[in-house]
């Protein structure tokens, strides 16, 4: 945790302005798998600044950009593989705690005397750069790549400035999560000026469901079960149940969470191959990534994650029996 | 419009520094009906910081605080009366653009000479105050008691934070509205520095749904109709179908809105006594305030309403044939 936001001085950083700040080169941006805002944003904002300065830019990962993100400026150029096309002399990987969530894009994408930048803010992140700028004070990597383009002295253009917001705004939950602090409202306030507008970002996040897309979230919220007295809500999607899209689209793990009382929200989705995909929330105190790391997940205190092989029921089980033990540990 | 936002030269502004910063009196904050976040929030932020300099104030108006904003800190204190408990040599009003708006309590609140202070920020305010300061380009009007407390050179503690912050957080949909500014962002910047947890008004304000909230809100999204190839999405709630509080709570306008190539969203509710209560909300450049006022409403250009004596059925007609009329007055 060398890093220090908003400090130029800090080792980590300056040891990055040292790979990028001084001529300029080719470099890969490389995402994780299924991308969000915030790895795409950051990837999209600093391939946009570092080609004003000169430099050749390559973007993509294991993954494509999801249809809701495809307003984010530049993500056009992002492309998905299967392996990387070549190797870089210099690989930039943005809010990926672990490598091995590019599915083997890594491996073959770096010079071996070339240069694995890794900056994140997740507390798990495993320091697999050859520069590592991890900071979990940063509420998202938006923050982090906003102080680099500034210690690089690169313009924040328009476009930089919407692809930074749209991933801060989507890590802070909309500016409502704990992370939020005055500095990531200042931060957002630069780019607005900048030319970020909200009303854009939350049209294109929230603002284009399917005309059938309310009909069946109608459906889905008649599911949602509750548990411990309340303290546990949980939400059961067998495969097919809804598209990887709507479940995107609707974070549907906020409705079990947006009940009173509730101290952890679950969301199981049964997906091809035997695997159910757990997202975990905590409201109040508890840690959750505790219990996604039992199941050989990780994530933040109160937004966490797994996949476990299993069926629907039987997964269930077990995280609900994980989720009691750690209630029963945990002052109430 | 004579009030300049963060200018302390401006004469309304500098009008009511003249009459709250030379001395301490007795003043009654009083709210508008159906009193929301950004007039709660100012009044109970206003009247502790005036409380501060060694006024004596009270606080009231037509309707109680709603039981989703009894979190604001001396919301306990806000009363519920049908006409004024007695005369006041200072009133103040803010977030409310028509004195009748009061239901009659305006009525006897002022003492002949006293003063009322008019601090709004729609549009159509009518500057009914001995003095008016209306800004519409502040998102809230909680912006606007910001900058009246830095006028008066008033502590903003804590709870005077939490209260300005929820101000400015409703009246932008969490910072997600056009009206969101760069210095919207600066000032709750400044009020999370001050003491407000963004996590806990996202708390109190989304995350305290009722356990059986989620299944109605399901039957609900099923009641959403579609008009005018999509353009127009509405949902019409005859008497008893949800609670006022429910309703309130879900803000279920914002559900037809949020479909794509929706261009005009209504939520029709019917009420007691042959009234149908309407919400207007647009998305692009169509101006719902001037819909709303063909039937006696009004708002913002986004968000407007109205209320139409009539059954379900007639004033969705009417409604439905207002909004078709503006959409063919209006650029695609």
């Amino acid at each position: 945790m060398s890093g220090h936001r908003g400090d130029p001085d800090s080792a980590s950083l300056r040891a990055i302005v040292d790979v990028l700040g001084h001529g300029a080169g080719e470099a890969l941006m490389l995402g994780h798998v299924h991308p969000d805002a915030d790895v795409l944003g950051t990837l999209l904002a600093l391939g946009m600044a570092l080609e004003q300065a000169g430099w050749t830019i390559t973007l993509g990962g294991p993954h494509p950009v999801p249809a809701p993100l495809r307003f984010l400026p530049g993500a056009e150029r992002y492309q998905a593989w299967t392996s990387a096309p070549r190797m870089y002399p210099v690989v930039v990987m943005t809010d990926c705690p672990n490598p091995r969530r590019t599915e083997g894009v890594l491996d073959g994408a770096r010079r071996p005397e070339g240069h694995l930048i890794n900056i994140d803010h997740h507390p798990d992140n495993h320091r697999y750069g050859t520069v590592n700028w991890i900071d979990v004070r940063a509420a998202a990597t938006g923050e982090m790549v906003y102080d680099l383009l500034h210690a690089l002295s690169l313009k924040i253009t328009a476009d930089i400035a919407l692809n930074l917001f749209t991933a801060i705004h989507t890590d802070t939950g909309s500016f409502r999560y704990s992370n939020t602090t005055p500095r990531t409202l200042r931060i957002a306030a630069d780019l607005v000026e900048a030319g970020a507008r909200p009303d854009v970002v939350s049209d294109r996040l929230y603002q284009q469901r399917a005309v059938d897309a309310l009909p069946r979230l109608g459906e889905v919220l008649g599911r949602i079960r509750m548990e411990e007295a309340g303290q546990v809500a949980w939400l059961a999607l067998p495969r097919g149940a809804v598209s990887d899209a709507f479940a995107a689209a609707e974070d549907l793990v906020t409705y079990p969470r947006s009940i009173a009382g509730v101290r952890v929200a679950i969301l199981l989705r049964e997906e091809d191959g035997g695997i159910v995909k757990v997202s975990l929330r905590a409201k109040g105190d508890l840690a959750v990534n505790e219990i996604a790391r039992r199941f050989g997940g990780g994530g933040h205190d109160k937004a966490a994650g797994c996949s476990i092989p299993g069926t629907l029921e039987g997964v269930t089980k077990a995280v609900l029996a994980a989720v009691r033990e750690a209630l029963r540990g945990a002052a109430p």
